[in-house]
């Protein structure tokens, strides 16, 4: 059987795979599958199924990450990784994440229907908690395992149960005490490389009417989940020159930065910044009350850390300004960051030399978002990406992904082992 | 007794009124008297017994407003009405309402102890529910007695009981099957004049160093207590091309308004913007998602109709032109108008005439906010409005009126009626 036979054999597999994930984090209008929860563990657990039924070897790490292996001749050779996590936001879509753990699978099933015998070991990875929305702090999972989870991220609490991360990795079974900075939890041995396959979550796919790209590289971010601006409550009567208005100079730098991006967008310079949460207080605000309380998150990101520095050093500038001008008071809280992810240029090239083999057509792209390739990249481990085609982006109801596009990715990474690994 | 000396002795009185409806109201940090409920009520039964001490006629409209009448030698002739309102906001202060109704019952005290025998009928009347918080339209009670209110009113629900306007009228003894538009709920007979005093609500009078001012105009208001942009939910790594940011579209409105304010101001037509609800859904938002959704109130306001017609005409191009350059919809929802109440101009000067004698300095004044007395100039009545010296604004708790300056309200109300009633 050819390795094309076997992959197309695997995409059936492959949907009723991605069905039962459905059904796992069925929460309309959407799918949540909640970080270091039941719903993430069921996932976990039908990973382990399937691999248990491919004969891999199935192994948990402190932070309940999970490792599927196919044992290569040489099992002191170095190990090549592929993987991705199966957890989602609230009401987020079915692909994000779990696209990438499933391409990696059915990768190694038709690598082994076709009686393949891997040199090193290959490792299909899930790791839990890649996004932020429950803890204010992403990538989770794949920080722990490389050993560099900020140290007090232990103590953060999931923002719906208010339970902390440790409490919720020992209720899943795993060892929050070993989860320390400069302790890796990667299963033993040298790592070759890392690679990942995940949804696009913009529409450049869609535009250009291919289904597969394989990333140049992974934007850093600085995040900030909650920036606080205190002016003054005051009645609508209040003439212009007395108000501390807190929810205009909110505005004032909603409109700062999207003008600074507008910039950097004509110059050519990708970037992105998101102000998610853009509020005044529910609990306070008024019709007649200018608002002296107002919160907001941002997340700031660029492809090479002297231009994400130069946008974190800007975003403080319109801060100060927006402050002095509005006479308010803005405290950013605290601040998380992502590294910016180089893609390694072997694999890139390699990657596409294997989509070509297999009769995928493939561009190049920057990453529009951050992933868990990206601490394997920011910890000197050689990094791949590929970006599957993908409708209506990601974190929403709508997330749209073809299944022959995934099988693109799979078969990808299969062809990609086959000559590699 | 000189007037001058009754009205001396009748400040501890004043003072002691204040302190038992601080108690009432009493709601850390600051005072809440729900409209149509119990602390209004008890407000309002402190007021008629207060009246029934001084020998005033009590009574009540079917919108529960109360009149409490000295009458005159001639019954029929036209009636002097003064008052205020007695329900505030939630955390709101001890003034902004009463002081009104506690200088007019002031003054006629006053007029008591020296042994005034007014000519026509004196009433002083507390209005309910002035404040838009509790139905999101103001001045409910005014507009009732003078039969303008709009005739869905009574179906509108309190934000926090969900019982509509007409149960919370019924729940306090009211009769809302009687109030229509255009039937007249005030006490029978022609109305000369009504006149109002109430705390400035900017700091004006706090800058110039006077205790009073007389107002040249209320101003009138169009409002939207929520406003919906629509535009879609997307993962932070979409790209700016891409994005329809509904919370972005809600600043660019906001800094457009404002922009649109300062023009004004620097052009010395007096106006105001006033955004106080301003956000992302508290349900949905994360740092990690684009807003899909945003949702802001409104209140624009200015002291002539032209003006305040061409402002609303203004902001619905800013929203859409918003609306056409974000890739958003936009909802503004149901509409609220107060009118605009211009001040008469005999009343003006026979106030600050009135005020002079009593050796009381004022200035005049827009009025920053609108009031009852807004409804009575809306409909032909002659209005009058002072404007007494405060601190920190209303409609929080910090709001800070001097009882000597509400005792020069009352001087001038006293001194006003002696030479006019």
């Amino acid at each position: 059987m050819s390795l094309a036979a076997a992959l197309a054999a695997e995409a059936l597999r492959v949907q009723a795979l991605l069905d039962r994930l459905a059904a796992i984090g069925a929460d309309p209008p959407g799918i949540t599958r909640h970080a270091f929860d039941a719903r993430e563990n069921a996932a976990h657990a039908l990973a382990a199924s399937e691999a248990a039924r491919l004969g891999l070897e199935v192994a948990r790490d402190a932070a309940c990450n999970l490792y599927l292996t196919w044992p290569g001749a040489d099992r002191a050779a170095p190990r090549t990784l592929l993987g991705s996590h199966f957890d989602s936001v609230r009401h987020g879509g079915n692909f994000d994440g779990a696209a990438g753990v499933v391409a990696a699978l059915a990768a190694v099933a038709a690598l082994r229907a076709v009686g393949f015998v891997p040199r090193a070991d290959i490792t299909v990875a899930a790791f839990r908690c890649e996004e932020a929305v429950w803890f204010g702090l992403g990538l989770i999972g794949s920080r722990a395992a490389l050993g560099i989870l900020p140290p007090d991220a232990l103590d953060r609490r999931r923002a719906d149960t208010g339970l902390t991360l440790a409490e919720h990795i020992a209720g899943c079974g795993g060892d929050p005490g070993a989860i320390r900075p400069g302790a890796r939890l990667l299963p033993p041995g040298p790592v070759r490389c890392f690679l990942e396959a995940h949804i696009e979550q913009a529409p450049s796919l869609i535009e250009a009417g291919v289904p597969l790209a394989v990333a140049t590289g992974i934007p850093g971010n600085i995040r900030h989940a909650a920036i606080r601006i205190a002016g003054e409550d005051a009645h609508v009567g209040l003439p212009r020159r007395f108000r501390r208005d807190a929810a205009l100079a909110g505005a004032e730098i909603f409109t700062a930065l999207d003008a600074m991006w507008a910039e950097e967008d004509a110059a050519g310079r990708a970037m992105a910044v998101t102000i998610g949460r853009f509020h005044t207080d529910p609990a306070r605000h008024e019709i007649t009350v200018v608002a002296g309380d107002f919160t907001f998150s941002i997340d700031l990101r660029a492809y090479d850390a002297p231009h994400l520095a130069w946008l974190e050093r800007r975003f403080h500038e319109v801060l100060d300004e927006v402050a002095a001008r509005r006479g308010v008071a803005i405290d950013p809280g605290p601040r998380n960051a992502a590294p910016v992810g180089p893609c390694d240029a072997a694999l890139r090239a390699s990657l596409a030399t294997a989509a070509a083999r297999m009769g995928v057509a493939t561009l190049p792209l920057g990453s529009p978002a951050s992933h868990d390739a990206a601490n394997f990249a920011a910890t000197g481990i050689p990094t791949g990406l590929l970006l599957i085609r993908n409708a209506n982006g990601s974190h929403n109801p709508r997330e749209a992904m073809d299944t022959a596009d995934l099988m693109a990715a799979a078969a990808t990474f299969a062809e990609w082992l086959r000559a590699e690994a």
